[in-house]
């Protein structure tokens, strides 16, 4: 029986808006939850983001890149700001570490708490995950323009799509649809239009399914996916996709479940080759950053994925316990973002 | 002044599912709107579709597409068939009508009507339209696959997106805009991640938008789009987005209305170099095909559309309201699809 490490280097990269502030209280549940365990977490803090940007123009340096890799996990707060440029952060910061980390699974649990009131008329339980794929599709950049803002511009997005991306994506969402309840997975693409990658998904899902005798699977396109996810979302156990439809789905879950507010992601590496990183699904928010109005649930939530993801499940359970009962006990009274973690941090400790 | 025709050449595709049936009460109901007036449609039917291709291996052949252009307008039932591989008919009949009919403005209004239940509960007025790009983005059948069914597979999907063809769709949705009370327009598409195209549609509503003074516009990601879609779809007016965001967002806009069932659309080449095509926006149903329990009120609808576009704003507003005064009285028996098809035609007889 190998010994699990205790001592953590946990790489932070707080952000901007709202993020630095949701970050610090998901550190304070993080040491909640591990108070009196034995295990520990180093932080080392990294200036990505607008502010760096704007100082020295760098996104992500190289030197970046090699310090994060000497880390075993990250908690990322938010990246984006309406100061620079639309797309500049994005694809500066937050897909490189995707990508660069090669985090292949994008995973995004939706739960409809007690007490929380979705905005569906009549809504069960909610309680499936999806499984983004996070290295691929048309996420790679891989796209480009000619006779920039002229009558003559064209501009196109290359989705890249590769049997070894998306086999592993696919073998990780049956393992977990395996390992759950209902085993019912659910494909979610556009193969009647975007017939090449459509069927290569389609296709390599009917090759890994055997592989998973109990687990049930079919398939739904991406529009008759927002109709099920509007009309019947008890139906999803475990949705697997690609990194744009499952974008897009991602934040459709959260707005009918208990909304973005409470939306947790692992963007995770499963082969452990390079840290894997959590965040909440929200963006940097700038209309409230700086407020300290921003609910730190989805960070908190994160932490909880990560600690999941290090194998202490007992721990990763306290802390989304403490999450659902804080959701249940609202009563409508305005908390600041800081007196949400402090009853974060008392709920997990118990 | 010109005097408008009033005879038409109608082109009807009924094809695959339930198809035939909801397109025998569109015709039936633009029999009844028509009557007394003096316009006529001469129909000419096109098989097309799954029977079609199992009987010869073809699709769209060059006859049928020159045979069709000669008509002045379409209507067309369901494209699609499990016995068909997926993709064959999407890609060989749907759209290549649309594309080489230049029929660049999709057009889905989304309204609930009263008496309509939303599976939304705290939901007032939803009236908005989606101007959807209908001949570019990733819909331009620009992909390949390479090492099919190997471990090396590659697949890829083009998005081709130019100026010429996002201005004239947008300039199109600030004028749909510009003609309803609220004069809201908002750009929806992804360009923090998808830079090229995104940035080309933005800095296409920036330069169309003085043209416009008295319409205000804003922009949504998609993935925040699903977001405001479900939980304020009030705020929206009209919605200008490309090909595939456009397909998405629609079958959401139909769920949180009055369902798929009552959603419309019309396929429109508003400089008339080609015939229009209208078509409701669901499937072929192939689970309840020949039951004669569909519902043809999508298809009626778009009926709606098809007069509206030919220049008879008065007509296509009874067949609306009729449409609502039939949604209004449901008192949840069921009704064959002819029942309801009568029953639609009897309203709009007045
Ligand atoms: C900020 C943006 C690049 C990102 C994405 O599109 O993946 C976000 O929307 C998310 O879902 O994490
Ligand atoms: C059938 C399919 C090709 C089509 C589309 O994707 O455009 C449909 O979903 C629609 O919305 O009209």
């Amino acid at each position: 029986v190998e010994t699990q490490p205790q001592a953590y280097r946990l790489a932070v990269v707080a952000g901007d808006g709202i993020g630095p502030e949701v970050v610090a209280e998901g550190l304070k549940c993080l040491a909640a939850a591990t108070e009196g365990t034995g295990i520990t977490f180093e932080t080392t803090e990294f200036d990505l983001g607008a502010k760096r940007w704007h100082a020295t123009g760098d996104t992500l340096a190289a030197d970046d890149l090699e310090a994060i890799k000497g880390h075993d996990v990250i908690l990322l707060g938010a990246i984006g700001d309406p100061s620079v440029p639309s797309g500049v952060l994005e694809r500066g910061v937050l897909l490189p570490l995707r990508f660069a980390l090669d985090q292949y699974v994008n995973l995004r649990p939706s739960r409809l708490y007690p007490g929380e009131v979705s905005p569906l008329r009549d809504v069960d339980a909610v309680d499936f995950v999806v499984v983004r794929e996070g290295t691929e599709g048309p996420y790679v950049g891989n796209g480009g323009a000619l006779r920039v803002d002229t009558p003559h511009e064209i501009a196109t997005e290359v989705s890249i799509n590769t049997r070894h991306g998306v086999e592993r994506v696919v073998r990780y969402a049956f393992d977990v649809a395996s390992k759950r309840d209902r085993k019912q997975l659910t494909l979610v693409h556009k193969h009647n239009v975007l017939v090449h990658a459509g069927h290569l998904w389609r296709r390599t899902v009917e090759a890994v399914a055997p592989e998973f005798p109990d687990v049930t699977w079919d398939y739904l396109h991406i529009d008759a996916a927002t109709i099920v996810m509007t009309t019947n979302p008890g139906k999803f156990d475990v949705i697997v996709t690609d990194n744009l439809f499952g974008d897009i789905l991602t934040d459709q879950a959260a707005a009918i479940s208990g909304g973005i507010g409470l939306a947790a992601s692992g963007n995770v590496n499963p082969d452990r080759t390079y840290p894997s990183m959590f965040e909440p699904v929200h963006g940097s928010a700038p209309d409230i950053a700086g407020q300290g109005i921003a609910d730190p649930s989805a960070t908190v939530l994160s932490v909880g994925l990560m600690l999941d993801f290090l194998g202490y499940p007992e721990l990763a359970a306290r802390v989304e316990d403490a999450v659902a009962a804080d959701a249940a006990a609202k009563d409508g009274t305005a908390r600041t973002t800081v007196q949400v973690g402090d009853a974060l941090a008392a709920r997990i400790r118990g």
